[in-house]
């Protein structure tokens, strides 16, 4: 058990302008008005020079910039952030640095990636996880089993409206920090914001998202430090690849009490007992797609 | 029914270089060797200039080259391809069109798309939306009940290694070319890229994803010209305004036989019978997040 036994941050599944009612009908024609998550521009400027335009469910702006900045090593770790301004009528946020910065040369060079993971990887990225090695931290069965059946539990925009995906930051047992975004991607990078605000250690943490494992999600983790990386999805090949290689543990298809772990399998510690559980239907994932 | 009663292009999960076998263990200890599904990169060239470097699984590399390109508007409907070059070696398509193009000023607007979806929309594509119309076709419920049936039952990489996306252009009740790739909005560019081969006409088709239905997704089924578009998967509150605004029948949430319409619904035929038919175990889909 982690000192603090309380999720630091939550969704907010009423909270104001993350959803809209739509009206439509269903497969019998009848009326219906379904919940359905917003999703808008946000344009991201890094000082003088606007660097990308994501679209998000809206929340968190401020954490979402800084962690794809940071995500994208165009904010490196010791470079001090001297304001993040936000600007709702704008749809802006604008992340200020005691230096000036120029990616242009960098934005010219763009790389689209894949598995519904939208993120703009910049070429350098790959190179920058060459002789990165994790820490070795253990893994047990048992925390996972534990944090699946609390995520998938907790109120969400996914039990409320789905469609959405989402990334919780965890130590041991306990869910710290759980996003939610129209991307993962998205999640992720409010994950990394807060924990560069929080300059929280990376070493002892968990990242549990509903999604792909992807390259982009290996690449992600690496960088913000995260020895463990436990999804609801499946692997692609080179995510795999890229996990071996910096000393990833990856384990997906978390289902119930089932998961297969493709990297990092000798950190794992069985520690609780199978008994075969299934998750009910309600809380079954099967919308954010 | 239509005319072809054989789909053109299924997915080939034997194919050679899609998948690989990756060893690791499951949630008991026990040794496992999954198939997972590659994942490359991929860059694509318009005549002098870099484009994009897209992850994708690697087959039909002209097609996504020639369709992301469509959809982007950096390839016009009347310009001639003279010829579309692949080269497995350095990982590149390179399209040459009749004329010179420059994208740079585009490229540096960029536009990270949401929900999984990759894309880099260019500023101007929301503009291109504004006037359209899209035929006001007819869509029968028989018809989105057998697609769904023999989509799901069809042999795919979904269902051979799971963690993909599935896209089908269908006509009436017929798939007619089922695309399928790590990040949806590849397998969307791989089925324009192969309508913009065929001279195939647009208006009568319908089509479906496994992917969610968020801007990009509309976006990229509207600029296609197809008024249909179905998925197995929620909706964002952009894309529905986004369809409504353009004349785009919208149905989500396809399971079993039910779903939900949240555009276009005044051209829904009810014709089938709702029996209340649950998808089975086996074609469930889950891992494609």
């Amino acid at each position: 058990m982690v000192q603090n036994n309380s999720c630091l941050i939550l969704p907010d599944p009423d909270a104001f302008g993350l959803t809209r009612k739509v009206q439509g009908v269903d497969h019998l024609g009848k009326e219906i008005s379904l919940n359905v998550v917003e999703e808008q521009p946000l344009t991201i400027w890094l000082n003088g020079q606007e660097i990308v335009t994501a679209m998000t469910i809206g929340d968190y702006p401020e954490y979402l910039a800084v962690g794809f900045l940071s995500n994208q090593r165009m904010l490196s770790k010791d470079e001090a952030v001297l304001s993040i301004v936000f600007d709702p009528e704008l749809q802006t946020v604008v992340v200020r640095t005691d230096k000036p910065t120029n990616y242009e040369k960098k934005l010219q060079k763009k790389t689209q990636t894949s598995g519904c993971a939208v993120g703009t990887l910049f070429g350098d990225i790959i190179e920058t996880l060459e002789g990165l090695k994790l820490p070795a931290s253990k893994v047990h069965t048992s925390w996972l089993y534990s944090l699946a059946k609390q995520i998938n539990q907790m109120p969400s925009l996914y039990l409320s409206a789905g469609a959405i995906h989402g990334t919780v930051l965890c130590q041991e047992d306990e869910p710290l920090v759980y996003m939610e975004d129209v991307g993962r991607h998205n999640a992720v990078d409010k994950v990394a914001g807060w924990m560069r605000g929080s300059q929280i250690s990376s070493a002892d943490k968990i990242m549990y998202t509903t999604g792909r494992l992807t390259s982009e999600m290996v690449i992600k983790c690496s960088l913000m430090g995260i020895p463990v990386l436990a999804s609801r999805s499946g692997f692609t090949a080179w995510g795999v690849e890229l996990a071996d290689q910096v000393g990833l543990t990856l384990i997906g298809r978390m289902r119930g009490q089932r998961f297969q772990c493709l990297a990092g399998r000798e950190r794992l510690i069985y520690d609780a007992n199978f008994e075969g559980e299934e998750e009910d239907q309600k809380h079954r994932r099967k919308s954010a797609q």
